[in-house]
């Protein structure tokens, strides 16, 4: 019925590319490997005060419900976005954060939660813009939701023209970043 | 419990902007008039034929289900498009089709129809690529789902930089073709 439906959840504030991020993250998915995806933007009071939220949902059929109401992963960059999102995510729910722009102020052991300083790795790389598509690699990486080749197929189709190699270079030092993770075996669900 | 909840369904071909006017009439809603707005843009098969689609529901509460399963209007701007979600439409949803684009195939008396050669108002301005704000404009004039003036606001703080004076003119051709409709009382629920 829900077959292998997956649902990601990105948030932070306006000017982060939020939306751009799951826009890319479903065009993966859908375009690149040939599923169903879905993108929820939701405006309203919590978008006036500068807060921002994407919903992705993917799929092996038809997605009816485009919300995500149980995320796998939530990609939060900003605290006001944690406040709002991370203290409703299940137990499953794996917790990435922008390190710089996020304390946590609750870790518990056995929690999951991972972090990166995204912005900081973006601005490394000349434009902080880019820390959406930081974002995006570490997602891949320590996720697996989509290919990375999925993910750079959409990146290079989705950014402006002229941006695409410092758009692809931020994912791959987002990529690389998850690698530790994933050799040290943090994430085990 | 739907408190004035009300849906639109835009949807054409990658490329006419379907997705930034449904976050426009988004946006204008949420942004301009305080109430709740969501934007679900789908992918999956329908989108790697090149068809597009976006879906916006505007509410005065917080809205759970974002599909438009009963849009109050459709505009289409692609036959493809036309022949994939027109049919389903209830008897109450206006259509409003580019009728250079799209042949409804099936005008029967006291169908809720109405043309625009929107793509042809656009060239006329320069830009064909501006069809999505003349769509725009219309939609606002014969449904009044939000104000000409959070639509115009809502334009200038979404087009790119430069191209402001040109997207709100084309939603002013629009707006001002859509008079025509008006001032005849075609549009009677």
């Amino acid at each position: 019925m829900m077959a292998n439906r997956r649902e990601v959840l990105i948030a932070g504030f306006g000017g982060q590319g939020i939306v751009l991020a799951g826009y890319i993250l479903g065009k993966a998915a859908a375009v690149c490997e040939s599923k169903e995806a879905t993108l929820v933007q939701s405006y309203g009071p919590e978008s006036r005060g500068g807060a921002c939220k994407a919903e992705v949902v993917i799929s092996e059929e038809q997605i009816d419900f485009p919300r995500a109401s149980n995320p796998e992963a939530m990609v939060i960059m900003a605290q006001e976005a944690y406040h709002a999102y991370a203290a409703k995510r299940q137990p499953h729910c794996l917790l990435i954060i922008d390190e710089d722009l996020v304390d946590p102020n609750e870790e518990k052991p056995g929690m999951k939660l991972l972090k990166i300083p995204a912005t900081r790795l973006a601005e490394r790389l000349g434009r902080k813009i880019v820390a959406n598509m930081v974002m995006l690699g570490f997602l891949t990486g320590v996720t697996g939701i989509v290919s990375p080749e999925a993910m750079r197929e959409a990146i290079r189709t989705s950014v402006p023209r002229g941006t695409e190699d410092l758009n692809l270079k931020a994912f791959e030092t987002g990529y690389e970043y998850a690698q530790k993770f994933v050799a040290a075996e943090v994430i085990s669900s």
